[in-house]
């Protein structure tokens, strides 16, 4: 199943199944409990993030490819960080870059595969872990470059963490669709230029290690979002480098999974 | 005001001011939006954290004397990470040691002043910050030290995550009854000796200013718990080190606010 989250035109919050003609037919039933489809069709306004996350787990350096083009050596554990839950973002809403961006251009795109966890998880054996999840979309791990580096002796929490920095979406697919993850096509695009080419595949940790390893001694709670590391090609790494700017577009897409478009804007817009 | 949470003895979660005699005065009303006492008296089954929260932030290094005590140069910005919120711990419950903690003994206690956000802050004058204040709380910031420093790259995540790793409590205090948060005595006990001893006024970054410099660009949602940092004395920097073993008790207090009490125990109890 593919599982969207929308705003119809009376401003009423669904779930649904997206229809060929953009409207969509309305689920019924609880996200993490499990969802029906009940044959009504709404008009779709707008299309949200397909769900407001517990908690955000970000993995840094996760495929090879990356790790190389960064310099940085292939750590033995998940480098785990934390993006707070404001920082959600929709399909479609802008990445606002930040006023505190003092320094000039640094905001970068990072194209990923989120993975959300329907059940709680915690101690879980590799061999298990893909049972606890509930759907998988994309993800843009957007970060401030020079605040991620400079902003509190090396920890990434403030240049990852800023509002309109995690969008997700569209749809949440179901892992009926998605047998295995480590088999998907990941890119990003800025205003319709390539810049980022991978495959899942190249992962140092796959999604079933992560979960494992991260839900030692610690419960991954139900609606906590990993976002899995990005390919190669991110902005930093380019030469020249490459940053976003108002008026560009970022578009995330995998394979069989869908595509996450976002405009990008400043404050003063 | 002097908020706890707590269960009575059929399992109902209530709000209360405690009694001298250990029952509680039931208060009604939304926590963020304003409680009233009702005049009923409920038995205290067990006090819980104050609130769940709905991010947990952390700053790293914030009193001179402990920024001293690691050898680290003072950060020119907060040094901010996140808890996840299932880290949160109730008062008196157990600090449980990680399994994965295979090197031997790493845990260690940070006594922290708890800030909990009242309302959405977004780019706030350090003027204005204490308007978004709650109330204050009492906070262990347990810090697994092997994991904190090679559990990924330098990360924090993995080190300060783990289950149990946030008691918070016991009561939350109004800013009504702590005028300055800057003048209060903080202080950590390991069975009974004293182990971290410090004051507010020590601060590198003050509440005010931590709550406007982490909302730069960025809302710290209702609910969003801030651990200030600790001041001197962690077991890490004691010669020899001290770290935290089955059947210890740790005590965090702060002046005008609480004690917090937790014991440790590992997984095989």
């Amino acid at each position: 199943m593919r599982i969207s989250r929308f705003i119809d035109h009376n401003q009423n919050i669904h779930y649904g199944i997206l229809q060929e003609d953009g409207s969509a037919e309305v689920l019924t039933g609880d996200l993490f409990e499990g969802m029906q489809p009940t044959g009504r069709i709404e008009a779709v306004a707008k299309l949200l993030a397909p769900l407001e996350p517990s908690n955000i787990l970000g993995i840094g350096l996760n495929y090879h490819e990356h790790a190389k083009e960064t310099g940085k050596e292939v750590s033995q554990n998940p480098i785990l960080f934390m993006k707070p839950t404001a920082a959600l973002n929709h399909p479609e809403d802008d990445i606002v870059l930040p006023k505190c961006s003092e320094w000039g251009p640094e905001v970068d795109f990072e194209a990923e595969l989120a993975v959300v966890i329907g059940k709680a998880a915690l101690d879980v054996a590799v061999e298990s872990a893909l049972n606890f999840v509930l759907g998988y979309t994309c993800a843009n791990d957007v970060s401030a470059r020079r605040w991620q580096k400079h902003g509190g002796a090396g920890q990434w929490g403030r240049g990852k963490g800023f509002d309109t920095f995690c969008p997700l979406g569209p749809a949440l697919v179901t892992p009926y669709e998605i047998p295995d993850p480590q088999n998907l096509r990941i890119s990003c695009t800025l205003n319709g230029e390539l810049m980022q080419e991978g495959h899942t595949g190249d992962m140092i940790f796959s999604v079933a290690t992560l979960i494992s390893e991260l839900s030692r001694d610690r419960t991954l709670s139900p609606g906590t979002v990993i976002l899995t590391g990005t390919p190669p090609g991110v902005g930093v790494a380019r030469k020249p480098p490459v940053f976003l700017s108002k008026g560009d577009v970022v578009t995330v897409e995998i394979e069989n999974i869908g595509q996450l478009t976002n405009p990008v804007s400043d404050t003063d817009q």
